[in-house]
């Protein structure tokens, strides 16, 4: 089965809001194996919406329209719907009862136009709204396109799809069959090595499939599987997933749409108790912002340093002026002293540093996105990377931090 | 004349991002009058995408596409288009120069599916990619509709619209009538008591219109005229621009869609020759991350201070352990000496420090969202100020960091 979401909203077209909804819509029905093929924003315009529809349904098994339910003139989506469906619309006695009894509360005399969200098509299932008023519709049709009807504002259209939609739709697939997908996330390689690395899996591939997706610095994969239930799903995906571990396993971070690679060293440095600082030049704190954002890094962060001048490097990390005079600030020996002093300052476990040209200028005749990191791990020599970034200051900067926080990654996974 | 924006990629379908970039070609191209009467998603499907085509190009004068232009094999966009307009695919030498260069750079053997990203549409006008490979393309159709291609990630598609694809459609649009937008900036007030104080102008402006957006910590007004020519046009917007500093000047800070507040406060402490340190508990570095995102903060940045721990915080900046013991750690006694030792150890004019409860838990009795921020300037006596913020963690630690910025902007108009 597959369904097509129709967003309505003029403040969509202009871009002043954008189409989060969708966006949830689409993932939550994935979910359970509704494929969305199209999705299409269109204004709070009768004709235009009513021409929508019909290319639509023409194209899609279920349409879900999201916005136009509200009390205002241009809300107008379950007139138009119901009209295309022939339908009749009718008053929904729970929605109705709720207007009433706030208008009770706040004493104010309720308008027609509050009265209008309260109206449902007659032959559809109501989806109560728990976050305002305006109802949703459910309409299941045998023999054209089936309806959904869901409202504009994201804290009503997420709650209903959540606790309503998704209830009902489980309830009244034809389809028995279930669909699992799983996000394997990777760093220290790009998207076009990833895909030519794993080719051969991914077109061979129908099931479970591979979707390959480049984040800012890292890539992941999705994998869906089809089956009768959660576990032979899962068990293709494992198969799959033991294939691409095999290729490219030293890449591969963590799992999870939600889960980031400063998560991952986080909760390793938490479990192993070791403490991580940091040196930072072209970064300016952002590696230390990174990490920071992980609740609980308290644990195993006390602080660190952000040495951009020369004379800060001196001052704050101890750092002979001779090796800076010597080799240079951009330079291997730079980022190992710079690294080895942090470490020794705080006193942890690990520390990392980051010198190198952030752009737009380039540095002691270095260009832009010339980068070394340095890491002194536990009681072994520091060592420093030479690195070449680019695309901007910005993107140096993020690439820098992504690629610090992968040689800690490395450096815990060799314990 | 109207536009129509088709946004490819199967990733977007299954809301695993937000099409973001197409609400934000929509914004930019409301602001030179084209209308975007429909929005499309679909998936890295070739039949399809070129169905959506089919049906854009018979309602709309031009069809926009964002995404599909990647390396990988699922890549497909500009290959259909082509296509679809009896077009050939050549190379062009810019984008292959750029790969080429990054290839060496890397030493990295360059695959086919990089070099794809350096192909264009025949007759079509190339839109350079200045944050990536991928070259965009504008089809210019006097027979039919027009067509523009741009990449999928956000970094590169806003750039690419912003630099490239905006100044040739002004340049090449039928209309005479000048479309001229400015935006201006606030901070320190929420966009509610920014509309209600410019309630009386915002409705009974026609032209220039204003139109109000929140931003992270902050809110926007973007302030868009027509007229014969881009003088009378700016003139409109001047008169405007005056009326609403009257009123809320004090919040301004700065023009543009660019423009932002840290760079608003480097600024002025280059013009001013002040330096800047800061010392960061819950920020964990954000703030000194992201002065350290603008360009030259170096002649007015040496470094800073994170101080997560207590032990950091008496260490680096050498804080007497009663002050923390007294106070606490979360007090306004502890942010003034933070801010007053950072200032001294790095012998700036300024320094700001930021202490509190990132959350989610709570620390010291306090809850979630309580931050002091310290300001020691120049000659004057260090003080702090309490703020509560909400909506968790990242959004309290980067409201903390706005509100900094805000200090020092103040401070620095005062002189």
């Amino acid at each position: 089965m597959n369904a097509e979401i129709v967003a309505v909203g003029t403040e969509l077209l202009l871009g002043q809001i954008t189409n989060t909804n969708g966006a949830y819509l689409a993932a939550k029905l994935a979910e359970i194996g509704i494929n969305v093929y199209y999705q299409t924003v269109v204004g709070d315009n009768p004709q235009r919406l009513e021409q929508v529809l019909t290319i639509a349904e023409q194209r899609s098994d279920m349409v879900m329209t999201i916005g136009g339910l509200g009390p205002t003139e241009d809300d107008l989506t379950k007139q138009i719907v119901a009209k295309h469906l022939h339908e009749r619309l009718v008053v929904d006695q729970a929605a109705q009862a709720k207007i009433d009894h706030q208008a009770q509360l706040t004493g104010r005399m309720q308008s027609a136009n509050n009265q209008k969200q309260a109206l449902k098509i007659e032959h559809a299932i109501s989806l109560a709204n728990h976050n305002g008023y305006a109802v949703g519709d459910l309409y299941l049709n045998d023999h054209g396109a089936s309806y959904v009807l869901l409202p504009g504002p994201p804290a009503e259209c997420l709650k209903m799809i959540e606790s309503e939609l998704m209830p009902a739709l489980k309830q009244h697939r034809a389809e028995k069959q279930v669909y699992v997908s799983r996000v394997m996330r990777f760093v220290g390689i790009g998207e076009s090595q990833l895909v030519t690395d794993l080719a051969d899996l991914i077109s061979t591939q129908s099931n479970p499939t591979i979707a390959p997706y480049a984040k800012a610095a890292e890539v992941t994969l999705r994998i869906t599987a089809s089956a009768v239930d959660d576990i032979s799903a899962n068990q293709l995906i494992d198969e799959i997933e033991d294939k691409i571990l095999s290729i490219d396993g030293q890449y591969f971070y963590g799992h999870g749409d939600d889960f980031s690679l400063e998560a991952a060293v986080v909760a390793q440095l938490i479990k192993h108790h070791l403490t991580i600082t940091a040196a930072e030049s072209l970064t300016a704190g952002e590696f230390q912002s990174t990490i920071g954002r992980v609740p609980g890094v308290s644990a195993v962060f006390p602080g660190g340093f952000v040495t951009y001048a020369n004379e800060a490097k001196q001052q704050l990390l101890a750092i002979p002026s001779e090796v800076i005079a010597t080799h240079g600030v951009v330079s291997e020996q730079t980022a190992i002293w710079m690294a080895k002093q942090a470490k020794q300052q705080l006193n942890t476990d690990i520390a990392v540093s980051f010198t190198g040209v952030a752009g737009p200028d380039e540095l002691e005749h270095q260009p832009a996105g010339t980068v070394w990191i340095g890491i002194a791990f536990k009681n072994q020599a520091p060592q420093a990377y030479l690195y070449h970034f680019n695309n901007g200051r910005q993107q140096i900067r993020a690439r820098s931090v992504m690629s610090g926080l992968d040689l800690v990654r490395q450096r815990l996974n060799e314990k």
